[in-house]
């Protein structure tokens, strides 16, 4: 039994997305990101930041983690190459880098705070949107020449880190989907029912049924 | 059959400790960190990060991800506890936490042109210095609750991760060796003949023998 400690649209959407997959029963905690840093909260998640899935009484965090281990913990649901795998030294490596080139730069992106700043300038944003579009230009070039997943024809937990990122981009000055095959594996993606449902149960906008906006 | 692209003490440090833990026969590269993208590296590695390692000809990245892939591939080694093992879940929980919480920022405290920035001023280094000193804070209340390692009596490859992004803080203005459960674990690795073998190999003074300065 699995509960999931979520926001809307925010990181746990990948791993609620997971939870349909695995089709594993789960409850649903809606954490409110204004005053998330509850005592009770901090108990479970020292950080503070969501998600957080509590197995068995015992709270985890990082979604990355999280993405990793119920691929694990589900092999019947196929998703991700089991040990030993073609694929499976590449489906860890998206899945830390993603958190690492597009999770990291992200916080800086919607908290400028950590930077000791009010808000961004400018001058301050510039260059984290500079890294945030390099990660996507990686990630593209690589979708060019071996997608059009990111493990090539094999749909895994990665890809739903992956949308839910690029989901991010979409008020940014060049949202993600403007790179074609990027649009490409996210139409695929949020064409899966898993997706649907969670963007449904967070009562979220877009990116589902009515496409990429 | 490995190939370890390393520099000197940088986040190849923990993948180049491993190697030797796992006891696998490994070629080791030394990249030049102010020259490696050249084309060549590109190729291997479009990041120009290391390490890159090369398995059976092909090329992986992302020093977390060739640790949680050490540990798999070698289970004889134990660096892990195995799926569906008490701590597992924590242990990939770790494996990404430092990598979104140290190395990041760690990225920011020595790459300020990342920021935009052709050298930090106090003014943009102490907020960085900030997220770095906050994060060994709580690994410290964790480790004072639960050490001696990350995953309590049971050491891992996570705690190489930890040991080297500790190593990194010896010259910033509170080393991490300052809070006393961290100095602890970095005690219990450096002692490690694995991490030794790494160190000598790659020319590296101090954090083994003659103690961590």
């Amino acid at each position: 039994m699995y509960t999931l400690f979520y926001a809307p649209g925010a990181a746990s959407l990948a791993v609620h997305a997971a939870l349909h997959e695995v089709d594993a029963p789960h409850d649903l905690v809606k954490v409110d990101l204004q005053v998330q840093r509850t005592e009770d909260y901090l108990r479970l998640n020292p950080q503070g930041t969501v998600p957080t899935l509590v197995i068995d009484g015992l709270a985890h965090r990082e979604s990355a983690a999280l993405l990793l281990l119920l691929a694990e913990r589900h092999p019947q649901a196929d998703l991700a190459p089991p040990p030993g795998a073609p694929g499976r030294a590449e489906w860890l490596q998206w899945s830390v880098a993603l958190a690492t080139s597009l999770g990291g730069p992200y916080r800086l992106w919607f908290y400028p705070q950590d930077l000791g700043l009010p808000e961004h300038s400018e001058q301050t944003r510039a260059p984290v949107q500079r890294i945030l579009e390099a990660a996507f230009e990686r990630i593209e070039s690589h979708l060019v020449a071996h997608g059009p997943y990111l493990l090539g024809e094999r749909f895994s937990t990665a890809d739903y880190q992956l949308c839910m990122y690029m989901r991010w981009s979409r008020a940014m000055p060049k949202p993600a989907t403007e790179w074609p095959a990027l649009d490409r594996l996210a139409r695929l993606v949020v064409a899966r029912p898993a997706w649907r449902n969670a963007v449904a149960m967070e009562g979220l906008r877009g990116w589902h049924l009515d496409g990429l906006s």
